[in-house]
């Protein structure tokens, strides 16, 4: 594509994000909930894009927006491409937003030179991603890929009302949906997402590759002594939970420090009774630790339980260690992962970094129905979940740019 | 005093610390507060108390309950005993409230003896100690000891009344008061109190002498660095405000663990945003230094904050110290306290051991007014501010024979 046009194109998403991003349920701040007033306008705008870029558009029984265009051989396998409509609280107008709008543009862009491709695409704007109004994340892709289950139904919002009640809605019913495609007709899920991270920015990069989405743990720990006068108890008779806490805070950081590629963060501590005049009795404190490699992830997360009970012993503490998460790691597809590489390279200088991503995203739900792949843009600061959350249009053109040049080269691979 | 005399007023003192720890305006559980319904019922009763052992009983201004008894010789200085009759929320029935009500026994003792103390006695049942109801603490000795200033009747509760208001009540009249005594005609001040920490029951001791109460001071420190996604920042990229935080909470202690008459203690710790995936951009806790040398407290805080700056440098982070309180020691008077430790020494065996008191009373406001002296009482697991707060009958008998001894002393050294 010629560089005018290209800019045009870019010029059309970043309105688009500006325009989308106005779509909220709480006025002055972006909140998009799953099923909210909010979402069916988006849904309702969003529609109207994929019209115009040509695509066929629907909303499945669980609230996703599919827009669809056939390819130009019969019985053509289905590239799929998107992310999530729904937002966090007080968001920025990226996260998500971003996976379905870049697609529709570029294929806006192929239709507009003419192009056709010989294989079908889905543009899917899934219903829910971020778990603001349930508990349970995933619902749209989950819905999608035929793997929601009774169990997400019964999720409760705050006003009580249940996933099950909101989807049998007015008609009064719902059924379970199978998934939308067999695997085999499918060439594959490719997610457009903002880094949510500093990487990019920090080795001057537009966008890069995911090689896999980091496994990740949560841990709920409790370390309890005994409270006491600030005052009048000796250093020597304590039994202080926060000094036992803070050790172990100092510790998670030290293991994940020893691994560049491994994290573990502290990321919550409450002390009880909270008084500066009271030694702290008790410690409730989180540990969220990811790897792409489980392996790795399980050895750090044993080193860990094994000083947590060191630090309990030597002081006397009491150690209730209880894990909420534990999701392993899921692979990109290498196949798609290097065709996708092959396009950041000719977009980026010949560059293409690969990187794990530390957050979960729809692709890992969609792992299980077809292959993933995931290009990844810098966003300032690496903030995300924050009204300020920004991409730079320049990036936003690469991105563009990469896209189009993706579906160009799978289409000279993907009609054999 | 014969054993079973002094037995009859142990259970007397038991049955009325009990009684007292009834009264309360909180069902359920004992919370009585400065100028509260409770309170006035509590002087009611104390004050009855008091004329049983032969008092004469006002209460003042501020509502001090004060029972006076004269000495046999005439324009004789006056002994003051005493402590608060205020208590924290769910409360136990012996801080404060012995200090009070022992004295009374003791005297009551010596009145069933025909004794006649040559000074006068004055017990003081103050009206506010513990800082509950207003931010500020030790309103009631304040008030006796003509130390109540403008800027303590600004403060206001809960409710938005002011301790003024409070003061002028339905007359709608009140005058800051003017000390009670004159220093020169005072013997001294002489305050009984649970030790409220556990140095008595690991020395297997009933009573002690305290020495001095400590110096103290309080800090809040804040820890700032940036917030970012638990999944997405690399390690080496944070800047975590809680991980800075930990490593100085082992700093205080490891300061406050080299002097074994040090006390350091981090009680509070609060983490902003304070989710599990989110790394801590913010972490605001407080300090509380106390030691009986002035000069050493002032040494381990100025460790501490070079500390302090030294870890938020080598983070990135920013630090903000704010120091909210800074009370120099004060000393006990050295002739009071060898004349009441030849009382324990004579009633525990020879043995008398003196402590620091970490924790202020009022003895604190009435050392700028008088001498002062104190006797602590061995508590259970040291234990205090609790329900559970709890001292054995034995040794209130131990303490009520000691002030009974320390009353007869005084007598033969204060006539000249």
């Amino acid at each position: 594509m010629k560089r005018g046009k290209i800019e045009a194109a870019t010029g059309r998403l970043v309105r688009r994000l500006n325009d989308l991003g106005r779509v909220t349920d709480q006025p002055g701040r972006l909140a998009r909930t799953f099923h909210s007033a909010a979402m069916r306008r988006a849904n309702t705008l969003v529609g109207q894009w994929m019209r115009d870029a040509g695509l066929k558009v629907k909303v499945d029984a669980v609230g996703n927006l599919i827009g669809r265009g056939e390819g130009s051989r019969p019985g053509a396998k289905t590239l799929l491409l998107g992310s999530h409509l729904d937002t966090v609280l007080d968001a920025g107008r990226f996260d998500g937003a971003l996976g379905v709008l870049l697609p529709i543009v570029a294929l806006g862009e192929l239709r507009r030179r003419g192009v056709q491709l010989p294989f079908a695409v889905e543009v899917l704007g899934f219903a829910e991603e971020e778990g603001v109004r349930f508990a349970s994340a995933y619902l749209g892709s989950k819905g999608y890929a035929g793997r929601l289950r009774a169990a997400d139904l019964g999720q409760r919002d705050a006003r009580g009302l249940s996933v099950g009640e909101v989807l049998r809605g007015a008609s009064g019913r719902f059924q379970l949906p199978k998934a939308a495609h067999r695997g085999r007709d499918l060439l594959g899920y490719v997610e457009v997402h903002i880094e949510q991270g500093p990487v990019l920015e920090s080795r001057k990069l537009s966008v890069g590759v995911v090689s896999g989405i980091a496994g990740q743990t949560r841990v709920r720990l409790t370390f309890r002594g005994r409270a006491g006068h600030a005052g009048t108890t000796p250093m020597s008779l304590r039994r202080d939970a926060l000094a036992g806490a803070a050790e172990f805070v100092l510790a998670a950081e030290a293991c994940a420090r020893r691994d560049p590629t491994l994290v573990a963060t502290v990321g919550t501590l409450l002390v009880s009774p909270g008084a500066s005049n009271v030694i702290p009795a008790e410690a409730v404190l989180t540990l969220d630790v990811r790897h792409a490699r489980d392996a790795t992830r399980r050895k750090a997360l044993q080193q860990l339980f094994s000083r947590a009970r060191r630090i309990a012993r030597e002081r006397g503490l009491t150690l209730d260690w209880r894990q909420t998460q534990d999701d392993d790691a899921v692979a990109c597809s290498r196949e798609l992962t290097a065709l996708l590489a092959r396009s950041v390279r000719a977009q980026q200088h010949g560059r293409c970094l690969e990187l794990t991503s530390g957050a979960g995203h729809d692709g890992v739900v969609m792992s299980a129905m077809a292959a993933i792949a995931m290009l990844f843009v810098r966003c300032r600061g690496g903030l995300s979940h924050h009204a300020d959350e920004y991409v730079a249009p320049a990036d936003l053109e690469v991105a563009l740019r990469v896209i189009v040049d993706f579906l160009e080269r799978l289409a000279t691979v993907a009609v054999t």
